[in-house]
């Protein structure tokens, strides 16, 4: 079908996305932040895995909640639909009409849609979620696959950056190799997202290099003014 | 209309939301796991705040990026069904139809919906975008108040834990005053955050509050562990 063409990543591609946006960008913007005023790696390095462990934990338990959330929401207002497709049919009916008629169709013909509609229960029960309501019916398993993704991704993220000073002898190094390997991992990483969301390459990838840079410039800043 | 009383939870709200659960947790964590390897405040307070500048710009520019693509996409996808509806109209009118039969309405009425809906070229695209596509059409500066909304909230979540070490002479009592006013921050936060999002509260309110914790103890044994 046609709209197969359109541009619709999936729920994982979107995952990864979340994940490795901030993995990139936070535990670089910390590290070359400490780097600019710790003189050894070792204290660079406890912070970046501090920070990489909490971010993993608070986006993915974040990723997991959302998800769960998103399940409940789904199925408490499906329940309440039923429960009013039985009790007030007419006002339920009365909906759909004006649904229809706000499509453009006229009144005769939305009564007529509507009584159709209304034949099968969850034909009907269907239409008020996905038309009156804009719910989609959520993955159940979507919970724990995004909280997986979401902490794996901000991970893989999160140790390019570090990587670095845990193989050079001094702040220095580190900070310089991890700004190389991490510049390069966000315009890799800007390249795949542009492509994936359908944006134009080359201002979608500068958009995500950017703004890891821009993070990482104002906490090196940060960090050398109140030292 | 009945669809108000249904829970909605508004962008605004969504994006203080997203600030703030990732804003009381990272700090914390990070601060917290510090805490238990390093005898002095000062390099504490220079770790979180470095971590709640990059932390501000990377969740906030990531706003502002998600909300222009939106915006982009929308538009790039409106132009394409006005070009469709325009070049190749019967292809069009068929995939209506075919959403109607989907709803279970009859081939005979579908068809007459149809054409009723294509009387007129903008209900029409209209109707392709919300129920082909899905898309609503998004606020033209959601980006910047997006952007704006999620940093200070990321912002003003992470002062909290942050706060502590700033007004106490060693790492055990800010990390004793941090743990003491983040849990009940993150207690707070999530009240509102279940009230909001139509969760059951106590649940709910656990669920934002052991999220934090859980991250605090993993960076805590992270950093205690690599030291």
């Amino acid at each position: 079908m046609h709209q197969e063409t359109h541009i619709n990543s999936s729920n994982f591609v979107r995952d990864v996305i979340i994940g490795m946006s901030d993995g990139l960008t936070v535990p670089f913007a910390l590290t070359a932040g400490l780097s600019g005023v710790l003189d050894t790696n070792h204290l660079i390095i406890v912070s970046g895995l501090s920070e990489i462990a909490a971010g993993c934990i608070s986006m993915g338990l974040g990723g997991f909640l959302a998800g769960q959330t998103e399940v409940e929401h789904y199925d408490s207002e499906l329940k309440r639909e039923y429960e009013e497709v039985e009790k007030v049919p007419e006002t339920e009916r009365q909906e759909v009409e004006a649904i229809f008629i706000d499509m453009g169709v006229d009144k005769e013909l939305s009564k007529q849609v509507t009584l159709q509609i209304s034949q099968d229960k969850h034909k009907w029960v269907d239409f008020m979620m996905r038309f009156e309501l804009g719910l989609d019916k959520p993955d159940k398993d979507r919970a724990i696959k995004s909280a997986l993704t979401i902490a794996f991704s901000y991970l893989a993220g999160g140790f390019i950056p570090l990587f670095p000073y845990l193989v050079t002898s001094n702040n220095q190094q580190g900070f310089y190799f991890s700004c190389i390997i991490t510049v390069i991992a966000l315009l890799i990483f800007g390249y795949f997202k542009s492509k994936v969301t359908g944006q134009p390459l080359l201002k979608g990838t500068l958009k995500v290099a950017l703004t890891g840079i821009a993070a990482a410039v104002a906490a090196y800043a940060l960090a050398k003014m109140v030292s």
